[in-house]
């Protein structure tokens, strides 16, 4: 019998392949998109910028920037032959994860996709912005479908994130909403190989298309444990209302065995680097939700540190991701829909890096059940 | 920086977890599923006791075989409520496992599936069954409305393969016919962590709905590196046409630098086990086709052995499987997705052990782009 290798459970720490994307640190506190710390980027550089690094590896000069926004705004629209599906999508009960999934699948011959296999690396480029381009469009038509207002006719000038934003709300945001969502979209990019990325690039890996590595890692981010959490964080600061209320209410979370949303994170040990720069966008934006989320974030964290002095469970990027959500308006069943807007351009990117490294990833598993023998006769 | 654990590339031979379901030992050309060899499980049993050992562990007494037949064939109907949406998805243009997956993607709410994370044991499996089932009935609809054929009326009296071939072909299959599927769907539910199966175990660590799970398992099956190859096997018999043409085919294949389809695996350096039962299985079956297909495997392969002395490339279990859907009547565009009905079972049964397993499954890369610094000021 062949030799297995054995491995932490959840692969942790297990370097499953090379990358040249970026990496999170989480020892120090610190991701990074190529060679460029990920929270400057969001501070100094818009998102464009950010997805042209990702994709190309350097940042584009200012024609080139014209050029690749100009080129996301044009995808940024739903064909029109997908159009009349989205809306009988729209009209299904379910998550609007699942209906983007439906959607996207139908979505193969209008964005002319084919078999990673089959294109060279400029060809799959080109659908991987074509596809993740389109992702938050299907997602605002089925928003607003789905609550019985027609699709927005696409603004093709406004940038990415105030184009997604306008798409949803209908209304052209100001410019501090648009710049807060992208900077909230903008962290939210890429953060190592986690299961929807891993997920995305295993698919890739066979040669299948990028409408399968999509629908693939989105189904991996509808997972409770990874992607489910930006709604709930707010949730819990409705549970918990006032900050004098706080307290006692993570004591009784802790008590109860529940974990508290919007805290500790599986690779940080470090502060969350995101929850900072995401707390002072959150800041700027202002407003009665974003002063008592931060009250009760200390009380929280005061808390958290008195139940479990061992264990360090800082604010993750969960926390103030929601509250910058709804207060740019985003209603919360679109926060975890709005995180795989900008989750999809990592995915892309990852999918045509792994497409390229040429290389199926099958794994082992080892057997630990009764040892195999003949079946016995029928009967 | 945390250490990272190295691996071989592609994670193989890498036990990425426990299992209790089976297993392929690639150098004894034999597999398992749960305490029993495949092969034999598919000689001498039906397709539902191999499920309900993947499902509880041990073979069904004939009181419980009555009772899971039932529970399976009364699953593999199309709720109305769905129906409707199969027949607006069967008129968009795609490829077929594409179109069940945005089939799926709508059905969660009719299924009643739910979050893993959120539900016990028994729950899981009923779930996994209802949407196992489920698969052939939505396969067979979108193929016989996508070619202007009416749907079946499910025949509730037939086992599992011969219900879903009397569903893509409209006629009551003869026993020859049906129990030759049902050989070949029997030995193709499991096969170890292969991609498709990876895929669905790390959705599933994140805590997502089955539904999730066999769209992301979908798009891994889509890749002509993993699921791809049924019908290709039987599109190189159509260019070799008469066995004195083969060798000269596989001499310019091999000189372009092709791939043989139907020939090597990734794990097996031992003949394929189940290519070995499939042959018999066709030959028992009979037809020009056979005889063609018997004359020329023949001939491929003592052409591989004499240009690639030291590489083994036995035939794999898609030589034969596609001879054997075409004998029985399956269109060849139903090949990889017949392939998805008997894998969909292992996908679910995975699924279903991970979820139990409760670890997120979140592994690291090792960074080899420019060291990260500081970004520049923009413009």
């Amino acid at each position: 019998m062949q030799e297995l290798i054995d491995v932490p459970p959840g692969l942790n720490n297990v370097a499953v392949s090379d990358t040249e994307i970026g990496a999170v640190l989480g020892e120090e506190g610190f991701f990074h998109y190529r060679q460029y710390d990920a929270v400057d980027l969001a501070r100094r550089h818009r998102f464009e910028d950010a997805w042209h690094l990702l994709e190309r590896g350097r940042l584009p000069d200012e024609t080139e920037y014209e050029s690749f926004r100009a080129a996301v705004a044009a995808a940024r629209v739903v064909p029109a032959d997908l159009d009349r599906l989205v809306g009988t999508v729209a009209a299904t009960p379910g998550a609007a994860l699942a209906k983007l999934r439906a959607v996207l699948s139908m979505a193969g011959p209008a964005l002319g996709v084919a078999p990673l296999l089959e294109l060279d690396g400029e060809q799959r480029r080109g659908q991987a912005l074509r596809l993740a381009a389109l992702v938050p469009a299907v997602l605002a038509v089925l928003h607003r479908r789905s609550v019985g207002l027609g699709a927005v006719e696409p603004d093709r000038s406004l940038g990415h994130a105030a184009g997604y934003l306008h798409s949803v709300t209908g209304i052209t945001p100001s410019a501090g909403d648009a710049r807060a969502l992208e900077q909230y979209l903008m962290l939210t990019i890429d953060h190592g190989f986690n299961a929807s990325t891993f997920t995305g690039r295993v698919v890739a890996s066979t040669g299948a298309d990028l409408v399968d590595v999509v629908c693939a890692a989105l189904g991996a981010l509808a997972g409770p444990l990874h992607g489910g959490a930006p709604s709930r964080a707010l949730d819990a600061l409705d549970a918990i209302g006032t900050p004098d209320r706080a307290a006692d209410w993570v004591r009784g979370e802790v008590a109860a065995g529940r974990r508290i949303m919007g805290f500790g994170h599986a690779v940080y040990r470090a502060p969350d680097p995101r929850s900072a720069l995401l707390r002072e966008v959150a800041e700027r934006l202002g407003g009665e939700l974003v002063e008592r989320a931060i009250a009760i974030e200390g009380e929280i964290l005061a808390t958290l540190r008195e139940l479990k002095p061992d264990r360090p469970l800082p604010s993750n990027v969960e926390f103030y991701a929601g509250v910058i959500m709804a207060s740019v308006g985003l209603p919360r069943e679109m926060f975890t829909p709005t995180f795989a807007v900008s989750r999809t351009v990592g995915w892309v990117t990852h999918a045509v890096e792994q497409a390229a490294a040429g290389k199926l990833i099958r794994p082992a598993a080892r057997y630990v059940g009764p040892e195999p023998g003949r079946a016995p006769a029928e009967g």
